[in-house]
């Protein structure tokens, strides 16, 4: 594997394209102004324009706004389009208005039209280059069409028909199909209507599942009146997943997720993302401490307890977030959804039954190492049941309950199943030690 | 968006172009042996090869268990390579035998190079679809070749130049520099050399890194020699580090990550999956108990202790969560190496200290509602801070240290973190309570 280490000194133009994105971004953002211009000069439009496309959006947004304007408009223009309303998506408006008119206006159009569409919805992912035809068009014509176009429409495997005056979506057709046709067919005859295609305003992420489970290499975008505006290629909807893959990380770990990479961002960023959900849990798991003062009476009873306490809460947290976890990735992969809460729920009755036997077993031998009675060994071991079975049933209801509620359910799911366990968690093992104890 | 229900009938050929992945499968594996025979009948060998490359490789694999070995080896040509190989990897050795022998020698031969590999590993992942030319081959020449090669060697953007005898590799070639050049200018002098690239014992994460990061649309593999053994394409990439986020977050959550479907798995199976690490956690977690019997005189001297442990532990594992959610995903995006060590651990320091700050005047607050004494929300508002600061760091260095050891770091994050937190939080808890209460 090559591996080239960031010089200290300024990387030549051959080491540069070795350098991986991040090592890239922070060799290009740290050069003074004169030795940017110059690099910029010797490397020309189109090799910028690749340079560009491999760095974030954030990034590269950066970079041009050291270009003049007329640069930074050829630069775009070289760029697909998908990738450079990202970077003009990071821009000021009133920078990015200077630099789209410096801009071929066809162009210009088409970016303006793509950014009116907010960043995270279906019309944010599209791309406008791609090949329509009208209905009438014959194959031979089609596949002469299809030479003509530019580099980034000649990838994408599908042409799309539509119906010529309002761009009525009428059907898609495969570059196989039209091959193996007759070239004086109209690709009218060959599409396949109704295909499957997502609107404008959906979420992206909605859009990215799409394209994943019916394994498409693009798909149609068009709006209320099916009028075809975009597509969305197969590369962009896996960087939408993974993005949410990772989004989703962050959030079952408790954290907002961070814009920038770790390493350059800021003590004080990482406060911010961090605070509100430790003080969000900090609230919810107070009432823990209400609950031991409402037992201590209990607990000065029996002290041997106490002992059980984070045990017992823990483990009642490792479940609910196994539960619930398994449940957010099922769903984000679009496999299990709030209408199949009856068979979530049985199912996770049948396993947390047989976690919570092994569990009770384990607390009792436990409780029977730490040298306590017969009847508290009895209360911890039937509180690990149950504690279990509350735990999953909890963790099964609550994700499926947020996705209904159209909130993120990762949001929620991992530090605050526990939380919320932690607490019930208590009230059961107190009740259970009321019954079987018989304290007063 | 099209949506078409599952019908209770069996669908007709159209409808099952509109079912996304799960809905196919269960669709396809739900038919009886006559119906299934009938509807491959019916859709021909290509139609075929698309069904099943859009299905999980081992629903494909049971599908195609139900064919003639001729026709499974029909459809295994028309699929594409590093697809095919997935699925063949999924049947048993003798069936494998049987359609190999039944295909093209020629295509049996490539899939049974690439089932030597690891599943895992680079060459696992790569296919064997693309075009290589030596280095005398002309522009012109070169133009040619691509046309007539297959469709799946068309949309790699990159041509390969070997050494004729051994295929060194020696350089990579995009088709815009092909097309740019004069026709009759030997390939050989066009290539960019030292391209990025990987071995073939890599592992697929490692491959598809380096595709993600160099922003790359195919990346070659080679052995230790330096020979071109074929290539990964970018949306295998793409899927390879989406299979990983998944499995993070699954590990995350402290559960091994499901081969199948959630609603497919059985409960023993999820039990299974489970059990392994609620027991380690609980063994990990045990100690605790011994921890509170030590200070058992302390507990029932100052009753209030008890009511803030939940909270305090509560606290700490959650601080140690963000931390180490964040860090796992920065490191599976590289952007943070067991190397930062030193720099991640400057950064939590000064973070934790900011939320530690704050934790503190908000268990001071809560004790004060609590209404213990002074002495006492002087303890925990100290503990939350030492605790906060304590489990950042702790969960600043173990994934690094995982990492460097080659360990999955988020195997053990979360829930691992929190437990280890868990009980340390303790012993600080009781050491501040006896320093600053002199209790005995």
């Amino acid at each position: 594997m090559e591996h080239t280490p960031i010089n200290a000194r300024v990387p030549d133009i051959e080491e540069l394209y070795t350098l991986p994105r991040e090592d890239l971004a922070t060799s290009l953002l740290d050069r003074d102004p004169a030795s940017l211009a110059n690099l910029f000069a010797q490397l020309g439009d189109e090799a910028l324009a690749d340079l560009f496309t491999k760095l974030d959006p954030s990034d590269a947004a950066h970079l041009i706004r050291k270009l003049s304007r007329a640069q930074a408009a050829q630069i775009l223009e070289e760029m697909e389009m998908d990738d450079a309303v990202d970077v003009v998506g990071e821009l000021e408006q009133k920078e990015a208005q200077g630099i789209l008119t410096a801009m071929h206006p066809f162009e210009a159009q088409n970016l303006r039209e793509l950014l009116s569409y907010p960043p995270d919805s279906a019309g944010g992912l599209m791309t406008t280059d791609f090949v329509a035809l009208s209905p009438s068009v014959l194959a031979g014509q089609a596949l002469i069409m299809l030479r003509e176009s530019g580099e980034q429409a000649r990838r994408i495997p599908y042409f799309y028909v539509v119906e010529p005056s309002a761009r009525y979506l009428e059907g898609v057709l495969s570059l196989r199909e039209l091959v193996l046709s007759p070239p004086n067919t109209p690709v009218g005859e060959l599409v396949v209507r109704s295909p499957i295609k997502v609107h404008v305003e959906a979420d992206q992420e909605e859009a990215a599942l799409l394209l994943d489970q019916h394994n498409l290499r693009a798909l149609p975008v068009v709006d209320d009146e099916d009028r075809l505006l975009g597509i969305i290629t197969a590369d962009d909807a896996a960087k939408v997943l993974l993005e949410e893959a990772h989004e989703d990380i962050e959030r079952l770990g408790g954290s907002q997720p961070l814009e920038e990479p770790y390493l350059r961002t800021s003590i004080f960023h990482l406060f911010r993302k961090r605070i509100p959900w430790l003080l969000v849990l900090f609230v919810a798991q107070a009432y823990t401490g209400s609950v031991l003062r409402l037992y201590q009476d209990t607990l000065a009873e029996e002290v041997a307890l106490i002992f059980f306490i984070p045990l017992l809460i823990g483990t009642g947290g490792n479940t609910g977030s196994q539960t619930a976890t398994t449940l957010v990735r099922s769903m984000s992969l679009g496999e299990v959804d709030p209408g199949d809460v009856l068979r979530v729920m049985a199912k996770e009755m049948g396993v947390s039954l047989m976690l919570g036997a092994v569990m009770c077993l384990a607390t009792i031998i436990r409780a029977w190492t730490l040298g306590v009675g017969i009847g508290i060994a009895q209360v911890v071991g039937i509180t690990a049941l149950c504690v279990v079975v509350w735990a999953a049933l909890v963790a099964a209801v609550l994700p499926l309950a947020l996705r209904k509620l159209r909130l993120d359910p990762a949001v929620i799911s991992g530090p605050f199943i526990t939380t919320l366990v932690d607490g019930t968690g208590l009230i059961i093992y107190f009740n259970i030690a009321h019954f079987l104890l018989s304290l007063k």
